[in-house]
């Protein structure tokens, strides 16, 4: 009998909610271009906006300051790649995506401590500055006002982890320059992100030609993506508010201490300071990441080494390792991340398994 | 009774064909992040690797040389803006889509004569240049072989019009650096696209980060369309191949005549040379082709003026001013574009109500 999948990388994609695939399929059957004038085109324009109304109230912006992309990697391009290119200099973090490290020039320390203690550093003055509202590997948020001591003015925040998961961390002026998220980490589907524009200025665009998106973003509008991206925004701001993320957390806390209670040694990364509800980081030095992934992925469970971008590539996370973690204890790690259909029955059979595991490699390393 | 719609507007954009859309049905169920080591990401992404090789047999090259985007746009601005910003010049000639001509630092004169006459100019030698397969406005195309003449290393060529409609123009040896190409043109979703790289060295990156697409354009995939976009390009591979679009250019033909017969100073355009078969650009001096475009669309026909992109804006089209035709034959113009689904029924009704429209504006103008 072969044991029922049970997915635990939530924090890599999420499956699609019921709300965005209705609102795929409705879009499916409009026909038109919304470039177009007539009254196909005209329908498919309003499916558009209505989307973007949505995603505007889960970000907290006005509709205007959407500007739809294919994802959050473009969404950070549009923001960082032509002003990088201008001259000015971008500073990422380590521990930021590389969708946004990739364009930085210089290197900031980190700014995390190994329980994400925040040390924002003096005298450094780029242009811009990447700023992850939410770490995607280990779910370890800034501390409250964390763009307090900023010029937010020139900051790029990666939202991408906590958009759907948690109350929108910015209210009032407590704004950066820009937010870049992606519609399939909240049940959205994958293929479609938006950069949120809070300033009065456009950024110059990467794609031009038909000048859709207010000549922000041209090129015909991906209509089923960003109807389903609408609906996920609406129905993940709706589970937000419900607390339906507070009895998630309440299983990755039980998680954890089944794994604490029988493997005393095991690292739960971050777990003093605030973190997402749906993230664990663990590690169990010894055990490499990898190995743990594939032999949990054979006894039916999904988690990741990493964030998917790079768990292809088999190396230490460069996040633990900015954190102060070791090379050993880096290489040594797995997220675990919850999502709104995972169980306590999950959480236990994935305990039980994993413990199963950890000792047959212990006696294998002895 | 309200009559129902006739879309002829398919240059435009088209209707998701069956197949696209049950393979996008089918690709909402597979959950994983295509970058996942795990069974749910190896799914997805063997997803991806299915679809790239059906869009490869559609144009005739290797499933590695084709790049997936969101859309012709970006792949026109990945295979562009990089060697255009490296102070490389890139040419492009009036007619061509916007995406591309956005691009260019050196404006040629018309290749294009009135009747669609060929003209390649001496001397000029740009880095790149655009060449588009069939023009999205008249349908004409260049006369066969129309790449001998250049240095095909260093053509970009523009094959969203004549993808899936006409047997692909490229073979053996005859083969541009690059072509862009649409899945919504053929019955694929909107929002996705390809760059097909037919050199050996890959363009450098506009999206960066989690390294996807062989690092080529980073951005967790937009499965869904991805998996539409191949379905349907084998869909479209098969009715290029069984003669479905001599089909559909018997009906463009009657379409012309009945026009001609009862309005004969209508000029159509490209009519004397090679065009695409389901396309009709259609001149009534006087009438401006917003207006036509307008009643049309009130008494049940989608039509346009222009290109869909560019139809928001109220000018004369570029495209035939390029061609030889003065501002006002030029701002008189409308396109026509007949689908898969067009019937006979379709082209007389349009005709019929073409015609007694341009009888009332006849009589108001006298």
């Amino acid at each position: 009998m072969k044991a029922e999948r049970c997915y635990l990388d939530h924090n890599a994609t999420t499956p699609l909610r019921e709300e965005a695939r209705a609102a795929m399929l409705a879009a499916m059957d409009v026909l038109g271009n919304p470039s177009s004038v007539h009254s196909e085109g005209r329908k498919a324009k309003m499916l558009v906006e209505k989307a973007r109304a949505q995603v505007a109230a889960l970000v907290g912006c006005l509709p205007t300051q959407v500007i739809f992309t294919s994802s959050a990697t473009e969404a950070a391009a549009l923001a960082v790649a032509q002003k990088a290119r201008h001259g000015g200099v971008f500073a990422a973090l380590p521990t930021e995506h590389d969708c946004l490290e990739v364009w930085s020039e210089l290197s900031l320390p980190s700014w995390y401590g190994a329980q994400g203690a925040y040390r924002p550093r003096q005298g450094a003055q780029p242009v811009l500055l990447a700023v992850s509202a939410a770490n995607s590997e280990t779910g370890v948020l800034p501390p409250e006002g964390f763009l307090a001591d900023l010029d937010r003015r020139n900051v790029v925040c990666d939202v991408t982890q906590v958009a759907g998961k948690m109350a929108f961390p910015f209210g009032g002026d407590d704004r950066p320059a820009y937010a870049i998220l992606s519609a399939h980490k909240f049940g959205g589907p994958k293929g479609v992100g938006a950069l949120i524009n809070y300033t009065r200025d456009d950024p110059e665009p990467l794609l031009r030609g038909g000048g859709q998106e207010m000549n922000r973003r041209s090129g015909t509008e991906n209509i089923t993506g960003i109807a389903g991206f609408g609906a996920a925004a609406e129905a993940a701001a709706r589970d937000v508010a419900s607390g339906r993320w507070e009895e998630i957390e309440e299983l990755r806390n039980i998680l954890e201490n089944a794994l604490a209670t029988s493997a005393k040694k095991t690292i739960f990364v971050g777990n003093q300071v605030p973190r997402l509800p749906n993230t664990s980081c663990i590690i169990a030095e010894g055990w490499k990441g990898e190995t743990q992934v594939m032999q949990m992925d054979l006894a039916g469970f999904a988690i990741s080494a990493g964030s998917a971008c790079s768990s292809g590539k088999v190396k230490a996370s460069k996040v633990l390792q900015a954190m102060g973690y070791n090379e050993s204890e880096a290489a040594s790690a797995i997220r675990v991340s919850l999502g709104l259909a995972t169980t306590k029955t999950d959480v236990l059979r994935f305990a039980d398994e994993w413990l199963a595991k950890r000792d047959k490699h212990t006696e294998r390393a002895a």
